[in-house]
């Protein structure tokens, strides 16, 4: 047990360092691109489903930058559908468009955003990142990390929270019922939306990434968390500038301002996002909305890692969602 | 590189010691359990997937024991479909219904079948094997290994064979059209039933298991393989004796009684199973069935091991059945 | 320093969850099988040692079944000798009869007993295991797990029991002086004897597995409390019946109902079995037995992991018995 | 042994791939910077080191960016210097300026040249990347690498061949002794300048990087060849591709084309940068170059991986050097 | 984080066991050589570095025996200057001449002192060990380790001591300014001389070895302190002689003795040389010098491991010395 | 498979390297110790165990060092015995005298004879190497590696040659039939001892090490081929008086001119004493004794690694010994 043990986990709510500038940053950040157009290119893929139908969707990112996701729902289903707005995790990108399919089967639309220039470790994806410019490490965790303006995660978080504009703008969407989902990384991308855009339905955030990452670097050296110390490790000068860039992107942050419903899910051996980062979320979501706390459930798999719960979690997403949404 | 060059591999047909009983030893095997009763039980199973129908099946394995399998179809689609048969890879099962969508969602039946006793290690299933006396090793791969009459694999491919027959007297589906395939000892499994079921409509099997075993285990000592090797560096007079057991059940054997057109994948880098294992199937796929070489074609992927071609593969194998079988 | 520091361990003595059946439970176990005749062959092996006198035993163990041991014996000695009943560690049978000497050769009779089920992957052993139907795990440490009575343990333990039974069946044994002993698997089989049996005359247990295994699984994830870790891992929804069926099979619930003298022996830094499970047995050893705590030693161990002290400890064994039993 | 065995080393001369536009691409990639004025910025750098002076230096690479560099000389010194242009190895940047020493203090003028976008791996350096717009992976030998014309390594040999003019710019530097060296990526940059700039003095190619990368990508998978191998392994469609725009920074090219004396060491148990691929180089060193063979030597160390011959070849290279420049 | 946090490191000031005879030993062992003429030999060494000049030379070490090391300074400088005596770290020797620049180049003499019988395992060295007759391990750390009198670090440190006189003895030393300095190793031979020797100058440790060793082999099992843990692994009954052994060589106590002004360094994630050590030694240094708390600095490297600050420190150590030694 | 396939071992006889001196240097050397008395003290040690008896045994080795060994043998047996004198591997001792029982339970009397200064590693001994001056690295391997009469196997196998002299001078031995036996390094010296006593009864050598050394350090780096690997890596200057001295102790020079009756084994996964390293000592054991070929037999085992034949090895020497030595 190389975190702390569950019964702490449950009442573990830590401060979290907040920048005094944090919203003004975020909406400085998102303003700049709110007006762009989003829906760049929207064209049908052909996948050799034959109960679901796709298409590859280009919408404008951060700095307008083209962004790729798949959208995909049940064939032949005419009328508007809640839409899964779906991020990937670390090293991955959407992949190819047969390779996930729980949502749209499950009868929801479902929007699978790439993770600009992540393809090639793990997945592949089709999302080139245009900026490369500011002083940082050489992965994407630390691309420009030495600011909060040149941090890859700003450029991310936009994406994620350009890809929900993007598809309440699609046809057949019910831009009333959007959900963000997503597990590590993506996870992490769901609450940051979570506690960016006011109106999401809900959020399904599973061992998410980007959650009280101060601590997160002192106590894992695995995983991307692995890379950022790292480059510390390399970069002996950086720590105060890191410290500050990372407070900027903190899911923590995020998840206390969020106000929808919200689905979590951990496993207690996880050493790439510790518990204690992801509770520290959990503990403290929408403890900053300035309205009651949103309904939220914490699903803890004690033997397992990174991996979490897996299909037995993904059965308890599908439930809950479907309570929580009624029929599509 | 540690297994030959892929020119080498191209031609590489060695000859596998083949009992002179072999096809006495499997036709008395599967008369034994073929005039029982297939199905035992079918009842829906709720997975809230609103595009599929799914039905919890047991049927009557090895000895009538009870298998279970999940069927799975588009919801709501009358008449009858072609049918795939799939088979799991060593320490799985069948997993939760939720679990692998890709066949049901481009169109097909599919029989998603348990494999006995094997459940826990990488994924759940839910079929005991209610036999455990036979002399052999701790881990299925070597439970019984110590004579063909006992050995493990002489129920599992019984129960693969007893699989395509409860396939067959499912509802809606079209006998006919009976497709099985499998990665890694799924795959292994897919060609068995090809060389002992005649009409079998096609065989799709990536990274295959239990071929041309007496070299595999020779150059490799991961994975199932490296349980047979390490129960022999423990049982170091049993060599004989294994070898003449796991010569009842070399895919390399099945593969040239095979008659069906067969698609197949290996990742040049596959410690788990060496690539010249599965290019020795291949290359001798149909060779004693009596006619023509049946049609077959082989997909490479240069730099995977025994992840192969992964989703790049599925949509080719989606491709091709899609030709072979026109539409469901 | 992976557990409790040693000063800790000294004191450590957790309340282990007890089932209230736990005795009724394992009367009816053992009653199932007290009446079976015991000895079912006893032959002379030849072993090309000349100072030993070995005998090839099959006796009755859970439900008749039959199990195997090396009865091994001073050679030429007439009159009966006190009996040393040892038992294996996991992944183990009773090996080649020339094996393990130390017992014979400091002049007492050994009973040395098979596993079954377990050959094959550290040593070799002659008994399978015919049961195999109950739903759980692929290895024996899983097998049948999700209920007691199905629970491999259940089977192995009473074997054990049965072994008792067997050495004092068998000629020149002095039935009044049978001592149990064994490491780790065999540690806690002795164990489960002193608790079950008696009237043994001394208990030897070393690293013993199976002790508080409700923390062990918590705390380790290599070794036998490693598989069951990771069954838990993929059978998410199975651990409140693992737990259940553990508790049946604790060594601290057998270890508090012990009467007999006993040595046992630990390394602190053992990952496998860890320090603070093995102390749990030993702190409350006896403490349920209703009469005075029994005579107990602790070797501890401090730079050595599940290796624990080896010759050195057997020394301290050889010497603990000579001065309890006196001359055989 | 995992390569070739030393006595096929040293005759193995195998034909690289070569694009037709070879010489063409270089020419227009180079011919895009040549007119731009090299030198931006040249600064003192206190170092705490009295014998030596340092500065740091920017010099406008490819496409103009800026790309910082240390100029290190005995202190105090007049007149001019022969200069080493230092290239550093894959993951690492020039370093503080008081960490890499032995050319200065042998009493040469020394360039020490930043890799772009690659600090924080394993040193620090100071020269962001600002192009991120190609498809590709996520780790710099990656980056862009489906087309050559947006390849990392389009820029970072243009930013060496710069580093030359930017050298024979600075004030003490002798023009006509200037000396390009490198260990691994370092030895790969040397020899792309010495293939691409005519009069270079001499080139010390350790462990050279990027030498018949077609060969290294089908025998290693670890280092920067492994991260392309791992591209490759997810995107599998890529192949074709990245041969090409592998084939043209392949060294065995630029070795080929070649004038200047040049020094090599390779570690035959070198598995990050394969023996056979530095001998490639070697072993064609200048055969495409018009004139005689130049001179060259091999320093071959058995028993060494990628560490190579450390600081007994340096002693080599220091005498080597001495006798081709004479007196500084 | 396996060790203490750096709040509770802060404050961390163990009592180490300290033998009663502890100063009686190190005079005894001291005097025993202090008569013997110190320089055996010096003469020049050719390095092909033209702005240092070396003289390889052997000084008598314990018992007399001879002990290289290589003094280096900067060309052609009169005069005396202050010296830098440097030990190395644990398996390596002085190296080359031209391996070890730092100090020289930086205007100072220096004296790097070879590590009697410990070439070849990371770096050369030229001083084997005649001593190989006490009872103990088969490492250097283990030599003669079961008899403060016997054992290894007794030599070795002596060696250290006589270092500084022979530096002192050196030509163009200024003998009132000598540093001790090292790493790991090296550091905690440091630290034992500033603990013997009354008058150094300044002493530079990091990451230092040797310090707290009780504790040390408690919570490690890697690098030199897990070659004890090995040692007392396998000899079980030596773990009392073994404490009273490292209980005469232990850095804490040799720190509490010194007078000197001293830099130290740690990486937080060091395993090696755990961080609480190290603080046991700078939190007690000068404790019991019965005078003030000489000058003192702690450098701490939280993202680092046993290679500490690297450069980084390098630079602070410069900078540092520069202010206290003033110009050379 | 990292070495010669089986059919290539059978026939594999490489003409290994000999030093024109290699008889003179022995002949020196053992003539330099023939003429001490070679027992030094046998007094008789407990071990509690009662079918045997022990003597702590001390015995001038080369230059007369103390050498210790146990002699062992069936307790109250009067007469003579034949005697197996048995070496150990690297890293060990003796051990405890309980530890090995086999020979002795066999009927044999036994010496086994420690191997000095390699106590710690993985057993214990006794007995220190008082030799520590010559050149080299710092692993019993490596000392003294730089010249043959500094090399530590010249002292470890004058002593098992002087162990030979020692058994017969024990009260008890029948000096006609004298066994020498060891596996991994105690098989080296076993044939070590073979090529240089004439009149040994019989050679058990398993897994020999020291056997076609030129060609080990080529093909493995791991176990103590690995320490000579390590030690030229890092003294890359030394290969050629590395090979010069090892081929005064290499066992393919001792197994030509061995006469005795020869068993040996060999498992084909040994990456530790690689097997075309001992097929090389067979196949040409006893070829320039000037004799016929002595009876010998090699027993294969295919799926093990250094652990060799282990138990079922041992069960085959005792037969073939029985068999060639008659009753005790």
């Amino acid at each position: 047990m190389f975190d702390l043990p569950l019964d702490q986990l449950r009442d573990y709510a830590p401060t979290v360092t907040e920048p005094a500038d944090f919203d003004a940053f975020w909406r400085a950040t998102l303003d700049a691109t709110a007006a762009l157009p989003v829906l760049l290119d929207v064209r049908p893929e052909p996948t050799d489903l034959r109960l679901l139908d796709t298409w590859d969707v280009t919408f404008a990112g951060f700095a307008g930058d083209p962004v790729r996701a798949w959208y995909t729902r049940p064939a032949a289903v005419g009328g508007t559908l809640p839409v899964i707005v779906e991020y990937v995790g670390y090293g991955r990108g959407r992949g190819l468009p047969h390779e996930r399919l729980t949502w749209p089967v499950a009868g929801y639309a479902r929007l699978l955003v790439d993770a600009r220039g992540q393809s090639g470790q793990y997945g592949v994806g089709d999302t080139p990142d245009p900026h490369g410019s500011a002083p940082g490490g050489h992965s994407p965790v630390t691309w420009g990390i030495l600011s909060p303006a040149g941090y890859y995660y700003r450029r991310l978080i936009t994406d994620a929270v350009r890809a929900v504009q993007a598809a309440r703008a699609l046809p057949g969407v019910d831009a009333g019922r959007v959900v963000v989902a997503g597990n590590s990384q993506g996870g992490g991308l769901a609450l940051a939306v979570a506690g960016l855009v006011p109106d999401v339905a809900a959020v399904l955030a599973t061992a998410p990434f980007l959650c009280h990452v101060q601590r997160a670097i002192e106590i894992t050296d695995v995983g991307p968390y692995g890379e950022i110390v790292n480059y510390l490790s390399v970069n002996r000068d950086a720590e105060a500038a890191v410290r500050n860039t990372l407070s900027y992107v903190d899911g923590v942050s995020f998840a206390r301002r969020a106000t929808a419903p919200a689905h979590f899910g951990i496993g207690l051996r996880d050493h790439v996002c510790p518990p204690s980062t992801g509770f520290a979320a959990y503990n403290q979501y929408g403890a900053a909305s300035g309205g009651p706390v949103p309904e939220r459930s914490m699903h803890v798999y004690p033997f397992n890692g990174h991996e979490h719960g897996d299909a037995t979690h993904v059965r308890r997403q599908l439930r809950w969602l479907a309570a929580l949404l009624g029929e599509p």
